[in-house]
């Protein structure tokens, strides 16, 4: 899919390069441990890193999950801590258990235009810390009732596109 | 991962093969053909193919959508309407909006027993009608509140195995 900005008129949203999705569980926490070893022993899932909350690393004894990644069935998922996540308070009966898709791309302020152009509601944004720095995470939610979690690639390679 | 029954012994859970993991995105009935409208304007999804539900065929104008594959950034999702979808009622404030992740098998009853043992519980199963005929498909919540849909591969192919 080429990104040509040109064509941006009329009614069409310019094109807008996803590289990755992924959808995350958002679990109570500090229960995103856990889960991740119920879904090992569960479905076999495999894990393959995590990264910590790097705010609480230091305050805490076990620190929370900002993300950890497994694989089942060729699919990634990403499970976290809900703590101060940039999400939608979770509704008391859900005990802050929700899920959402990861959308990466280069292209947060675009893609997050494109999806409000076609009647999603921006929830929130801001510059989540990680491990590896800081990176632009914005938040919509469908006309449906889903969410959508638009970040910057989180292991930002060269800054070098396909163009 | 090679299946080894054998190995059902002690506290280990046999494995199971899992050929595919995909969410599911449950919407208001008769609103999934919409949404996957707005995924393609939103976010630039492209759809593979659509089923419809075979019991309501007739007797409806627009047919219920049972499944739309929808392809983002690589990953397969699928868009359903929840009308009586194998799936826990939702509550009001969601407007019929659920997520789940759907976990292929060909050994849905062992895959359902090694996520019972770890802890999960069994919500309900039935046999599915699709267009291409029936098949077995069980819902299990997670400790933490997720759900998952443990299914038959919905395109069965033919019974060979890696064995």
């Amino acid at each position: 899919m080429a990104h040509t900005e040109a064509q941006n008129g009329g009614g069409a949203a310019p094109p807008v390069v996803f590289t990755a999705a992924k959808p995350q569980l958002m679990v109570d926490a500090p229960r995103a441990s856990d889960a991740v070893a119920f879904y090992k022993a569960a479905f076999g899932a495999e894990e393959l890193g995590r990264s910590f909350h790097p705010k609480r690393k230091a305050d805490q004894e076990a620190p929370l999950v900002l993300s950890s990644q497994i694989v089942l069935a060729g699919l990634a998922i990403l499970v976290s801590d809900n703590a101060d996540a940039p999400f939608p308070a979770a509704e008391p009966e859900t005990k802050g258990t929700k899920s959402a898709i990861v959308l990466e791309t280069e292209e947060v302020d675009l893609a997050v235009a494109n999806a409000v152009k076609a009647g999603a509601i921006l929830e929130g944004g801001e510059v989540a810390e990680t491990d590896g720095g800081v990176r632009a995470e914005k938040v919509v939610v469908d006309p449906f009732g889903f969410t959508w979690i638009i970040s910057a690639p989180v292991k930002k390679s060269a800054e070098v596109e396909e163009a």
